[in-house]
């Protein structure tokens, strides 16, 4: 009895090590920004709208970017840089044509939400985060993590932004 | 004073008769359409998401539909017809393309929300918008009613959405 308690401890811990190591394994293997976030921020789907976006070519998607209420605070407020709490979200989907729509309108004009591509998170938090400008990326899909490989562009990407504290998207009114 | 205050009396009492008259002579004069919904809907801005839009054309909008917590719920919930005390918003932009998005990219293919372009939203009361499937309709520019005339379309062209209680947008998960 003694032994298998022990075994199970032994596993345990070594899980404990494994998950605290792996994001600096695959800050080593695959890529020069480090990948913290690793789970979705739960309540965002109720989050406040920061805005819109249409990302024509290979990515045809329409998205809105949310924001929790510390994002949308410094938003409104216009604070920069972004307080650690601050989370944006880009809920992602393909840009499809509504044929329902267009009936209606008796044109091709209108395009709506398709299927989910993906859900983008920005994390602030100045410490944890402080090799990437004080952000923390992440991309899920279908509720799952993106690879690693494809996380490579999120900094030095958003570190263009530099004037924005590293965000893109601007508010709307 | 005694005058005065007679007077004042019968301006606010002939404003309270313009102001409830006004509907039905716009009705009569401009449109078979009810138009009722007047002032806009307060804190409709913190509402939450339930899909995005862009319409290509003369409209050139990029759009985000927002609805208080009864249009959630049913949306949700699937509710159909939806309950009165619902209300839905959809915040036009302008569709433009982002320089500044399109540089970090090296290519075309970055559109953000420009200025407002109208704010529109369907209100439902069962009772008081009866002569429009329940639905009042309202177009506000610059947080003014939009003319009369525009609003013609309103219910004709959302009563072709009968399945869906006349309502076009569909959510976004």
């Amino acid at each position: 009895m003694k032994r298998i308690t022990l075994l199970l401890a032994a596993v345990v811990i070594l899980a404990g090590v494994i998950e605290f190591t792996a994001p600096a394994s695959l800050h080593a293997a695959d890529s020069d920004t480090p990948i913290f976030v690793t789970k979705i921020p739960p309540g965002y789907r109720d989050w406040r709208l920061i805005s819109v976006s249409h990302e024509a070519g290979n990515l045809n998607s329409i998205g809105a970017v949310l924001g929790n209420d510390v994002a949308i605070k410094a938003y409104r407020d216009g604070t920069l840089p972004y307080p650690d709490g601050t989370i944006i979200a880009a809920l992602h989907y393909g840009h499809v044509a509504s044929a329902e729509n267009n009936k209606v309108f008796g044109q091709a004009q209108s395009f709506v939400a398709g299927a989910p591509t993906n859900v983008q998170f920005m994390v602030k938090d100045s410490t944890k985060y402080a090799a990437a400008g004080g952000w923390g990326f992440a991309t899920f899909i279908d509720g799952k993590s993106a690879p690693a490989a494809s996380m490579k562009s999120c900094f030095p990407c958003h570190n263009q932004a530099k004037a924005s504290d590293l965000v893109f998207t601007h508010y709307a009114p």
